[in-house]
């Protein structure tokens, strides 16, 4: 068994993308594991499955695991990554891609940047979701405390906090015991925030699943989302991550649009010394 | 442009391979650097480069570069999948790989593993090259001391400390410092050892310019060597790395021969995206 990919990035946040519209993908949660081994494998922060579209408008739908096997509802850069592919395809500068979180309508700008309609961000508790209301909830970290984050959900679940310099956050450490937190029922992506001016925030991420990456773009949305309910920065902003800046905005409708680069780095076949040694186990991946 | 080529491992330590015999390739060290990120490029701990050969007797010349750009007289790991390589295209069970530290005869086993000849251990400190006798350095290092290294030559220079607990160094801290240390004029691939019995020894790597890796096969005949040199162990011995064993016998006549397996992950193409950007600076690799 060879299977053809594609290595996608958007600032960084690195992606396996597989077209499984037209042809027949079964993959063991062990193999999807093996394959984002970044030495024996071929590494990514998501592995991203196009398959049919489930709904009607949609162009494809998009599945989303994370290395360590587990589902993703939502990440903004392989949108952006996904909806181009489709618009190369097509010819059509708009595409709608399908996720288990909605449809993401997205289209190209003259610039070559992709704008990604991310949908409404949701603020409700029972959304996030978190263990009770927010304010309710104490984050008893060690490292800590910075009190007061703000929850988002972009489809997945985002905790915001606000510091006045991120580069002093020990984010590989308080990451992982803060996606793991009680108050966090389903985990959460962690964002920590720099509002450097009206129109620009710099960010750095711990993502659920994932772990530190260069930049997330559901995160993007849900810090731009927080800043300004927080009354810190007009519907507009850059949003500076270590991987580059992506532009949020979010509407006065609720939606959040982002807009941002894509690139391609190799297409490459998976050959059977990565994929033969794993053929026991239920098959995850199924298009 | 866009280049194909393949991803390949022994023991974890893994390759970009790009066959030059019948086609020009020009890159940049901007470019060798780029296709090094393991996010936006592909990845790698060596870039393999397989040119014509320049000697009678020897099937392919194999040129070796590391992560950032500098290049490289041995690996041993590489050495056993580029034979490999060869070996599928030629339907002939041996084939002899020339590097600039010179030719070195493989053979196919039958168990599917590849036996290297890695040429002549050197043990003249004008050999390694150390800055001076051995017995007249002092590796004067904080973390230290580990005292009375054995350094060998292995086309590559080696300094192999023994250690009762390899799990206990910190490697990750020693191992730049090592590396840079002004007893080694080229710089050196830093070895923690423990021997387990007469026929089984443990080690952990930082190679030059590359970092900790989780196998280093000419770093694994300089242990041994190091090992026999002090009486520690027979001729022949397997050497436990982090990504798996290599069996190492150090010849009656000097020579070294390693045994292990190869992997091939996966074949690729390389992108104008990786590669666009960065089209100034010298060429660096040519065939």
């Amino acid at each position: 068994m060879t299977i053809p990919f594609l290595k996608m990035h958007g600032l960084g946040n690195d992606f396996v993308v597989i077209d499984a519209r037209s042809r027949t993908l079964s993959l063991t949660e062990a193999q999807v594991r093996a394959i984002a081994d970044r030495r024996t494998g071929v590494g990514f922060d998501q592995f991203i499955v196009i398959q049919p579209p489930r709904t009607q408008g949609a162009t494809a739908f998009m599945q989303i695991l994370n290395p360590d096997g587990s589902e993703s509802g939502a990440c903004g850069n392989a949108t952006r990554c996904v909806a181009h592919l489709l618009m190369e395809q097509s010819g059509i500068a708009e595409a709608v891609i399908e996720t288990i979180s909605g449809l993401l309508p997205a289209t190209a700008e003259a610039n070559g940047l992709i704008t990604v309609d991310m949908g409404p961000a949701r603020l409700d508790w029972r959304d996030i979701p978190l263990a009770g209301p927010a304010d309710t909830l104490r984050l008893d970290v060690s490292e800590g405390p910075w009190s007061g984050p703000v929850a988002v959900s972009m489809g997945n679940p985002h905790i915001v906090f606000f510091v006045d310099d991120v580069d002093a956050v020990p984010l590989e450490r308080v990451g992982p015991v803060l996606e793991h937190h009680p108050a966090f029922p389903q985990r959460a992506n962690i964002e920590f925030v720099q509002v450097l001016s009206r129109t620009e925030i710099r960010m750095r991420v711990w993502e659920r699943g994932a772990g530190i990456t260069r930049a997330c773009g559901s995160g993007s949305c849900a810090v731009q989302v927080a800043a300004v309910r927080r009354g810190l920065t007009d519907r507009r902003a850059e949003v500076v991550l270590d991987g580059g800046s992506l532009t949020i905005e979010w509407q006065e409708n609720g939606h959040v649009l982002m807009t941002g680069p894509v690139a391609l780095s190799f297409s490459g076949v998976l050959q059977p010394d990565l994929l033969g040694q794993t053929s026991v186990g239920a098959a995850l991946v199924t298009a």
